[in-house]
C-alpha cells in the first residue's frame, strides 16, 4: 500500500455560504445562439403564449432568454439545495494509482441524494416555479426512473401533486424505482394507460405493447393540458434544464479555484445533455469570452451516437411528435437503441445549446461501446468505492482513456469529469456484464440512414 | 414556505485534518467491564490462542483489551476513510418545521457510501488487519446484504479474497445486493451450500431449506478455519466492531463541539449494537468519567426486543452454537422474529458492551412497532429527502417522538440521532407498507419464555 499524495483533499466541499446564488445562462455568451423551438404546424418560433399551456410561466421565460447571463436562484430553492448540496469535488487518488498515470483526475459527484443523480437540481427548480404559479401539480414521463424519482422528491418538498407516466416495461421490471416514487407521494401510472386518450388509442392499436418513452411523453403532456392547474415538466434537452444544471459547473469551478487547480479538460456523458450542459457551463463561458481554454469532451454510447453519427437538423423531441421541433444533433425521432443496450443515454437527440456549440467546434465528442463502459465502471467501483450509474460510466471510460494517454506522454494533466449518479437500481445491467451476456451493438450506416430519411423537412 | 433558521448549516463536514486519528475504546472507562467470551466447552474465558484460528491477531488484541483508551487508526485505514468520510452531521430543519417542535434535531448520516451503511467503517479495519497479517482472504455471512457489501468493498480496496455466505432466501430474493458484491469481486454462495460439511449436513436433513443467518455463520466459520490463510470476520456484536465504529461518535462529537452544540440525548437503533455502540462512545465516555450527562436511548423493534424484554445472561452468538458464549441481553439463540418483520434488526442478542451499560442503568431502551417505524421513515423521506433504511428508521421514530414531547413541554432540546443507512435495497418492505400489508407482530410472553428456557446454564 503506497503513500498517496495528500496536498489536495479526497473530497472538497464548499461552505454553504460559497454555494452559487445564481444560475449561469451560457446562451448569453454564445455568439451563435441555439436555434429556436418551432411550432410544428406553422414552422414559426414558438412564442411564450403558445408554450404557456404546457410549461410554467417563469420556466418559459428562462427557456426563451438568450441574453441574460445570470438568473438568481430563489432562496427557497437554495434552501432545498442545501439538503443535498454542495456536492463533493473528489480527487480520484486511488484510480490514478491503479492506472499509474501522472494525470490528476477529479470528479464532481452528483449521486449523494435519493434520486441518485443530478436530476434533482432541475426538478427542484421546476417544482418551485410550478408552486409559485399556484399550480396544483405537474406531470412527467420517466423511463428508467431517475427523473421521475427526482421530480417526486421535489414535489414532496414543495407540496405539489406529481403524476408520473412510467414506461410500462420499466414499471414492471423496476418495481423498486416505482416504490421510491410512491414513498414521496407520487402517482405512478404504467404507460400506455387508459387514463389518456392517446394511451387508449395506442392500447387499441397495440394491445400487448410494453410502452415507450415517446408514448409516455404524449400521455404526460395530455394529462397536463387537459387538467386545470397542471403543467408538464421535462428533465433534459431544454434550455431551462441546462440553466438549472449550471449549479454543477459553478460549484465545480468554485472548488477548483479554491484548490488552485486549472482544468485541462472537462468530460461528461451526454444523453439529452442536462449533465454535460450544466457541468461545462462556466468553463465554456470563459472559453466563449476568450478568458481561458479547455478541452470539452462529450461521451455518448456507440449504440446511440447522436453527436458522432447524427445530423444537425430540426427534428421532433418525442417519438409521438406532439412536442415542438428543435434543431439538434439527432438520429431521427424514431431511433431507439437496441434493447440489449443497458447503458442508458438512449435519447435520439441532443440539447439545442450543446448541438450549436458542437457545430461551432467548441465541444469534442467520442462514442464508446458498452462493455468498455462497464469495465471502466467496475474498475472505478473497486478503486474509488462508488458504484457508478451506467450513464456516468461513459465519462469514467473516457477519463481513464485520457489518463492512459497521459501515461504514454508523461503529462500531468488535470482531468475533470462529471459523475452524475449511482447505479443501485441498475444491477440488472451489471449482472449482464458479470455473466458475459453484454454485447456491443453498433447501428450500421444503413440503419441510421433509414431514420435520417424520416426527418421533417424544415428550412433552417 | 416559511423562512428557516440558518445559523447552523444544514450539513456540517469536518475537514479531513479534523477526522479522528484514533478509535476510542469505551471499555477503558467502564467500571463494570463487559463479561468475557467463554469457551462453550470449558466455560472458561476464551484466550487469544483459542481465538487465533478464527480471527486475525490484531483484531483479537482489540477484542480482549478492556483498558487501553485509544487505538491509533492506521494511516492506510484513514486513507480509505477519506474516500467516504467524514460523514455529514445534518440539521433536520425541515423535519423540525413539519413537526412544529422547538427541539433541534441533528442526525449523523452514514449512508453516503456504496455499502449504504456504517458497516464499512469496521469492514475496512478488519480487511486491513487481515491483509497486514499476510492472509489471502476472509469469510463472512450476510443476511440482507449490508455487511456483505461493505466487506466486499473493503476486500476490493485491500486486494483480499472475500467469500460471503448469503442466506439462500436473500440470495434469491435480493439479486441486486448479490450483484453489488460481485462487482467488488466477492464470491457469493447461497447458504446452506454443498461447499462446507455443515452445509451438506443441513441440506441432507432439510433438503428444501431456504437457510438462516445461524447456518450461514457456521458455514463461514468452517470455510475460514479449514482454509490456509483465511479468517472469519463479523460485522456487529463484537467489542472490536464497536471500537471501529467509534469513528461515528467521535466525528459527531467533534462536529457538535465545532458548532457549539451540547446534545441532550443521543438516539440510535440497536440490532447487534454496532451503530449504537459507535455513535455513543465518546458521549458515554464523558458520562462514565462524570464530565457530562446525556440521555442515551437504544431503539429496537417490538418484534425483536432484546433489551426491553430479554434477559442478561450467557448465550450463544449464533443459532448453530459454534461460536463462543457471550453474556448479553438476549431472547435466546433460537429466537427469530416473525417472517413478516421487514424492519431489520433481527438479531436475538446485543453487544456485550452495551448490555453491561444497560444493566448498569446508563442506557435507556425503547421498542417500537414497525408500522410506526415506516410512518416515521416516510415522513423523514418527504421532509429531509433521504430515503432511510428500515433499521435507521427506528431511531427516526424515537427522535420524532422525543421532539413531539418537546412540543408539549416547550423545551428546545438538542436531539442527536444516528441515521445508519439508506433503504434503496429495502423497497419490498416499503411496498408492503404502502400497500397496507405490514402488520405489527409482537411476541407473547409465552413465546419468549420458550426460547428463554433453552438458554445455556452458565454461572456468571
Amino acid at each position: 500500500m503506497s503513500a498517496i499524495e495528500k496536498q489536495i483533499p479526497f473530497k472538497t466541499y464548499l461552505e454553504e455560504s460559497e454555494m452559487p446564488k445564481a444560475w449561469y445562462n451560457l446562451r448569453a455568451d454564445m455568439k451563435n445562439k441555439p436555434a429556436p423551438l418551432l411550432n410544428p404546424g406553422t414552422l414559426q418560433p414558438m412564442t411564450a403564449e403558445e408554450l404557456a399551456g404546457v410549461f410554467c410561466d417563469d420556466l418559459i421565460a428562462q427557456e426563451l432568454d438568450n441574453t441574460t447571463p445570470f438568473f438568481e436562484i430563489p432562496e427557497e430553492i437554495r434552501t432545498m439545495y442545501k439538503m443535498y448540496r454542495p456536492s463533493p469535488l473528489c480527487r480520484a487518488y486511488r484510480l490514478e494509482e491503479a492506472l499509474g498515470t501522472p494525470a490528476k483526475i477529479y470528479y464532481k459527484f452528483e449521486g449523494n441524494n435519493t434520486s441518485g443523480s443530478h436530476k434533482l437540481n432541475s426538478a427542484l427548480a421546476q417544482a418551485y416555479y410550478a408552486k409559485k404559479q399556484g399550480l396544483k401539480g405537474v406531470t412527467t414521463e420517466t423511463g428508467a426512473g431517475q427523473w421521475g424519482t427526482a421530480l417526486s422528491m421535489a414535489c414532496a418538498f414543495f407540496g405539489l401533486d406529481c403524476k408520473v407516466y412510467m414506461v410500462k416495461v420499466s414499471y414492471e421490471q423496476k418495481p423498486f424505482r416505482r416504490e421510491v416514487m410512491r414513498t414521496y407521494g407520487a402517482e405512478v401510472t404504467p404507460s400506455p394507460s387508459m387514463t389518456t386518450q392517446v394511451g387508449q388509442k395506442i392500447l387499441a392499436e397495440h394491445p400487448g405493447t410494453t410502452g415507450s418513452l415517446g408514448c409516455a411523453i404524449s400521455e404526460a403532456v395530455e394529462a397536463a393540458v387537459t387538467r386545470e392547474g397542471y403543467r408538464y415538466v421535462l428533465g433534459s434537452v431544454l434550455n431551462q434544464v441546462l440553466l438549472h444544471q449550471s449549479v454543477i459547473g459553478l460549484e465545480t469551478k468554485a472548488a477548483l479555484d479554491k484548490l488552485g487547480v486549472k482544468a485541462d479538460m472537462i468530460i461528461g456523458c451526454a444523453g439529452g445533455g442536462s449533465n454535460l450542459g450544466g457541468l461545462i457551463a462556466p468553463f465554456m463561458g470563459e472559453k466563449l469570452r476568450g478568458e481561458a481554454d479547455y478541452r470539452i469532451i462529450a461521451v455518448e454510447p456507440a449504440s446511440c451516437p447522436s453527436f458522432t453519427r447524427g445530423v444537425y437538423a430540426y427534428d421532433f423531441c418525442d417519438t409521438g411528435m406532439v412536442c415542438p421541433l428543435a434543431k439538434m444533433y439527432t438520429l431521427g425521432s424514431d431511433f431507439i437503441p437496441a434493447p440489449n443496450h443497458a447503458g442508458g443515454l438512449r435519447y435520439h437527440g441532443m440539447s439545442p445549446i450543446l448541438s450549436q456549440l458542437y457545430d461551432d467546434g467548441l465541444i469534442e465528442a467520442v462514442s464508446v461501446p458498452q462493455t468498455r463502459v462497464f469495465e471502466a465502471a467496475e474498475m472505478f467501483a473497486r478503486t474509488e468505492g462508488i458504484l457508478p450509474a451506467p450513464e456516468s460510466s461513459h465519462a469514467i471510460r473516457t477519463a481513464i482513456d485520457e489518463a492512459l494517454k497521459c501515461k504514454e506522454t508523461g503529462e500531468a494533466k488535470n482531468i475533470v469529469f462529471g459523475l452524475t449518479g449511482t447505479g443501485y437500481f441498475d444491477m440488472v445491467a451489471y449482472e449482464k456484464f458479470h455473466d458475459g451476456q453484454m454485447d456491443d451493438y453498433i447501428p450500421t450506416d444503413e440503419e441510421l440512414a433509414v431514420y435520417r430519411a424520416k426527418l421533417p423537412k424544415v428550412e433552417a
